[in-house]
């Protein structure tokens, strides 16, 4: 009887992989999916006798949020009160929107996606950085616009080929962004809390994120939103760069602070920012559309078919292995510790 | 005497390599600077006793035929009746303004830079494949028009690693292009008039375009333009590729087909196309502006300071090793016959 096995919750978009979830969890697992239009209903759904009653994991999207929020500590606590809800499966690389520490107390899982986003959120980091360095998203709206060329400068452009890429967070999607450039190559450098076993022999590692910002023509940030990167490129750290440098973020928007970042574009010490990420979003800053020169993407990190469905499974699979082996592979760092 | 010394005309754009110049020249010509504002007046200056009287070779940049127009037979006959033009130094790989083959018959040397122009424009056509593919220019559309990605389908999206890349016409740029895209990698397959003997072994030679065609994801246009390749993608070529492939060119305009391409655009056979080249530059069909999906540049191929430079100082050193040994190095594949 399949009311008699356990029940999974799908949490948000899962769109590319419906059949492999069915593979994945047949005998396993029923699939029950959320559709609460708010908070309430699916608080109210995860008390006994509720739609959600019996769940043992949740697969998450971030879309999700759009409904009933950021999995925050009153989340938390009702998954928790459940007594069942023993494993968050997050679709994505940056967890942000689930209040791990939470998890840790009340001895929730969480997992995330780590791999399945490197090489899709890495070309779109170098995606940027040839925009920017090449001047082609100004190039476009000038076409589109019907002026050709005629409003750019070349004096403004540079080849990608030659010019230092100084990498932010040397993980897998960091590494990825190396390799990549690598075959111009770029020269590239990187700085992370500690010194990366990975790291090819020609990457080099900088001691601070300020001599990281001192020595690039083009900054990359990859490292994940917590308390302590928060604004971690400052006003220092901009002014710390040279004159018409460019920064790309495909990471979290909140790690710059967008302030100094507009400033430092309006008086010209950066000469453009290519960006997919924002601290509101899906809200924009305004003032970052008035610099033609500026590459600004919505969040498009890792949205094509072929990454999602990876990611999707890869979510999906770290449930299913809960469910069999009591352990998914991808427990995110600030749960290791309880191992 | 500086008056002494042969002289050489700088026609179109000299802009990054003025100092460079000096340096290639001193003590060997004088350099004169194109300043006509239309062909007659250009014409009348080639005379005897004209402001261009006793030039012996020309840099030639394609901005100076928004003055005098392209080489064409009048301006070739006109070179070769002063009897001391003998070397047109062309800034640029295509040299299609020219007619090279009234220059053969007129004993007019014609040289252009190939090599320099490899890396800028081998990254426009990256970064024309990697934003059809993954729709950023629809994307960056949206966010400018305040509609961040809502209008987007991530189902119309793909990763580039993994996808084949068509090479037709495996020369410098052709050959650079395969080289990063292999960082991905994605599967390359090529044609030219003739295999080539600088092709890697993971880049696969087919024996025909429509071949090409049929095999690839993404096809890119590296072929320079001449009577044959007018139109060499054309209807057939086109319904040869796979439903939802993506046509990239940084070619020439002509060598497409713009018709037939825009009508496998309207019915979906081609999902997008990349293009930095038109057929009436710098006109551009206003259908091509239709679909978001498009990726519109506005001839960007080698706009930038540092290719820019390089390119200069290529077409300028061609001039001064003619003037100092006859013979420059580049010359074009249609004059060497005569070697």
């Amino acid at each position: 009887m399949s009311s008699r096995q356990p029940r999974i919750l799908i949490c948000g978009n899962l769109v590319w992989a419906h059949e492999e979830a069915k593979q994945l969890f047949n005998g396993l697992a029923d699939i029950v999916v959320m559709d609460s239009p708010n908070r309430p209903d699916f608080l109210a759904g995860l008390k006994t006798g509720g739609k959600y009653d019996g769940i043992v994991g949740i697969y998450r999207h971030n879309t999700s949020a759009d409904r009933i929020g950021v999995f925050d500590k009153e989340i938390i606590d009702a998954l928790a009160e459940t007594g069942t809800v023993k494993w968050i499966a997050h679709n994505g690389a940056g967890y942000d929107q689930i209040d791990v520490f939470r998890c840790a107390e009340k001895g929730i899982n969480v997992s995330n996606t780590p791999g399945a986003v490197d090489d899709a959120t890495a070309t779109t980091a170098l995606y940027l950085v040839i925009s920017c360095l090449r001047n082609y998203a100004w190039a476009e709206q000038s076409l589109r616009q019907g002026t050709f060329k005629s409003v750019l400068n070349p004096g403004r452009a540079h080849d990608v080929t030659g010019r230092t890429l100084g990498i932010l967070g040397l993980g897998g999607i960091g590494l990825r962004l190396a390799h990549l450039v690598h075959a111009f190559p770029m020269r590239v450098i990187y700085h992370s809390r500690n010194k990366s076993a990975n790291a090819p022999e020609w990457c080099k590692y900088v001691d601070s994120v300020e001599e990281l910002c001192r020595e690039s023509d083009v900054l990359s940030l990859h490292v994940p939103l917590r308390d302590e990167t928060v604004h971690l490129v400052g006003e220092n750290e901009i002014r710390a760069m040279k004159k018409g440098s460019v920064i790309v973020n495909t990471a979290r928007g909140k790690v710059i602070d967008e302030e100094a970042m507009i400033r430092a574009l309006a008086d010209g010490h950066l000469s453009s920012v290519g960006l997919d990420v924002y601290p509101n979003e899906p809200l924009v800053n305004p003032r970052l559309l008035e610099f033609p020169q500026n590459v600004l993407l919505p969040h498009m990190g890792t949205e094509n078919q072929d990454s999602q469905r990876h990611m999707e499974v890869r979510a999906l699979t770290n449930l299913r292995d809960f469910l069999r082996n009591g352990q998914g592979n991808d427990l995110v760092p600030e749960l290791r510790s309880r191992l």
